[in-house]
């Protein structure tokens, strides 16, 4: 029984990187691996990348794909052991899962943060239940505190635009209008720890993301200092983590712009909004690399599923 | 031209009981049968079990699938003959059903009980319509007044469970927040009647079922004198049919504990409020037959679609 | 690079009616012709034929197929240049089409107009946004201005039903209650510019459409007098073009009649309102067209996909 639940699940990245490189080069190679097996995608929230980007994985590997939109089309859940559930909840976690779990192979869940209540978000219950109750691997399509699918595929991205031993790279904050969650930044950051680099986060004071997860990173307030000599850098929105779910100002003098970006590689998860986060001249520029990794995550969640059909994926 | 509108579909429940065990050991026994064949799921309500267990059938069989949630991605349907078509819908069901039928081999449909207007709800409106206006064969996938694929479901597990030649078998009301159809209770009880066994019915005063269906079949309004010696208690909740649609009382004793359940097994075709319909110790024991309950849907929609795509389904 | 979305695209519409009516014969001839290849329906506007018959079409070819549904399941997105998304679109078109790219082999789209404003709907942001940036052939599922899909299912159904050299069709416009497109309208006026007819076209004044796309061809305010000896009336419900988006009268008097036809053979897009826009007795009636326009999109959009995967359709 393997999950992909986070970048703890990752027994070596080198490998899984260079395994989805050679997907990435014949993405039909394990065709009849999947044969005959349901991949069923449940969505708690929207998603573009993510939805296609998996369906065509699977397909990729032969298998059949169910996708829902669990809110709209199925049931209201209710997570809470003991709970009397004579409100607005129709279903408990533990038949959904156990129920689901029947239904395929492998299941693979979108949940975001709800950036109310940060104990209630760093619960997972949504993750966390199926986790507990499914009887089937379950893949992380972005959670309330990580998204490890665009982690690999940011990971597969540097190793393919990398010529450096050991280079620079730095995760820097920008303004957005409204509040958005932790997770793109928290995996970055796991996924960074398993990396050869030089790499700092940068932010306004007040954005400081979750201590446990950024302990012994370099942190550096003043954007400009921080963005020296970078060969990569890696721009996300998140709201505050300390005052949870606030967005505690929306300065545009963050905003990634060309002369600030020098000689880097831009990198985002997507979707961006332009002129916002990311000037317009960086993202219609050659230093840009946000197709190309919406492009790798079809290969990382591909090596995901492989891995998971081998079940191979030992840590 | 052959249905599965409901229970009268069935030719002999025995024999499609053990033909879906015989699927449940090999699912994909017959995958060349529906090759190149497509079913079409349209959900005019939503849906979890169904969906998702019709798809894994269907794939099973090696048909193609394709999913419409009808009233948020298509066209409001009128239903009435002769209607001047000047306010919401779009579309008449003589149009709709015709047009479907030429997109697909097989058509599944799901439309509850608005539970408004009982001569309504009767009329099967939408099953009804695409029954007269449809080309291809249609399946039920809970209408108005029946949920003949969960019945089918339910007599596979009972078959697999039951070990006594004529066991006591009780449907017992529960209490439920909110006003729910009559479809479920009604299949069981239509299935019940091709079964060897001792059936009664337990529910408070006001909560008698449609006197059609339920003719002849013991009524006992003593919860506790109903389920002594029960070999399997199927529990569930349904508004008031003869103050139509109406909650009359929510009355907690009526919830099935693990005293009152006694040595009997436990169903429910789920989804279930837990502490409000059973108590959690109920689901969570031994004597729970829920979660195979919801496994045997997939079997049960399976023989349907086999014996539809086999044109063997004749009474 | 080939895309199909507008009646331009086609480069002999006899040779694709003559090709879509060898698939008609033989669905599944080309089965392997789409092996490993993925279609992408996304729909930024509701669809029951459309959804459904390019389901059908791809499957038939062999394709796997992936339907979103964009607004409710993905990001708003932006279609202005240099804009600052500092309100409530996530995306850019940019960014959107670029990413769908690398998830398929061809991507299909439906965005109708939206009827507020001329200029913005002539200039088709989102087909024109695929049509830039996309990487993958386009196919137009009905736009602001254009529904060739339908335009092609209607020429299949011309010529399987016309036995003359020059058959007279006539265009009728219908009443409705609501303010509709101009898309089918237009695209059959321009699918009958490669017809060998004699084509009226026939509303009331204000309902005009576009100059440029019916110049020279004739039309009769006088319904009566259009409707002489027609041997194909189209019927459609269109909005004000001159003044724009505004449904000016709905005199019943245009509706469609067994006795206004005559011996003509009756044809619609669907959906239809009934007894609004044509009486009962002409679509129950003998000469109706509608059921088998709509099984023609099958093979209209299955002859689109067969030349674009054979990279054969060229001007």
């Amino acid at each position: 029984m393997k999950h992909y639940l986070s970048l703890k699940d990752i027994d070596s990245l080198p490998d899984w990187v260079s395994e989805a490189r050679q997907l990435k080069e014949k993405p039909t190679a394990y065709k009849n691996l999947g044969s005959g097996k349901i991949l069923c995608l449940l969505f708690f929230n929207n998603s573009l990348r993510t939805r296609l980007s998996t369906q065509k994985a699977a397909m990729n590997l032969g298998m059949d794909v169910m996708v829902m939109n669990f809110g709209s089309e199925g049931w209201q859940l209710e997570f809470e052991d003991g709970k009397v559930m004579d409100q607005g909840k129709s279903e408990h976690i533990k038949e959904a899962a156990q129920v689901v779990s029947q239904y395929c192979d492998i299941v693979a869940i979108r949940a975001f943060a709800g950036l109310k209540d940060k104990l209630t978000d760093e619960a997972e219950m949504v993750l966390n239940g199926f986790k507990k109750y499914a009887s089937v691997p379950v893949v992380n399509m972005e959670s309330s505190v990580g998204h490890p699918l665009q982690a690999l595929a940011d990971a597969i991205t540097l190793a393919e635009q990398n010529s450096k031993p050991r280079p620079k790279i730095v995760l820097s904050w920008a303004p957005h209008p409204k509040a958005l969650p932790h997770a793109v930044a928290n995996s970055f950051v796991a996924m960074m720890r398993l990396q050869d680099a030089e790499f700092v986060i940068t932010h306004p004071i007040g954005y400081e993301l979750n201590p446990e997860l950024t302990k012994g990173i370099p942190l550096e307030y003043d954007q400009e200092r921080a963005l020296e000599n970078a060969d990569f850098v890696y721009v996300k929105n998140w709201s505050s983590y300390t005052d949870y779910g606030k967005v505690l100002h929306q300065d545009p003098d963050w905003m990634m712009t060309s002369k600030k970006l020098g000689k880097a590689k831009f990198m985002h998860c997507l979707p961006v909004r332009r002129n916002v986060v990311v000037a317009d001249a960086v993202l219609d520029g050659g230093q840009s690399l946000v197709i190309e990794q919406a492009n790798n995550r079809t290969y990382a969640v591909q090596v995901v599923l492989k891995k998971i059909l081998e079940g191979s994926n030992q840590k």
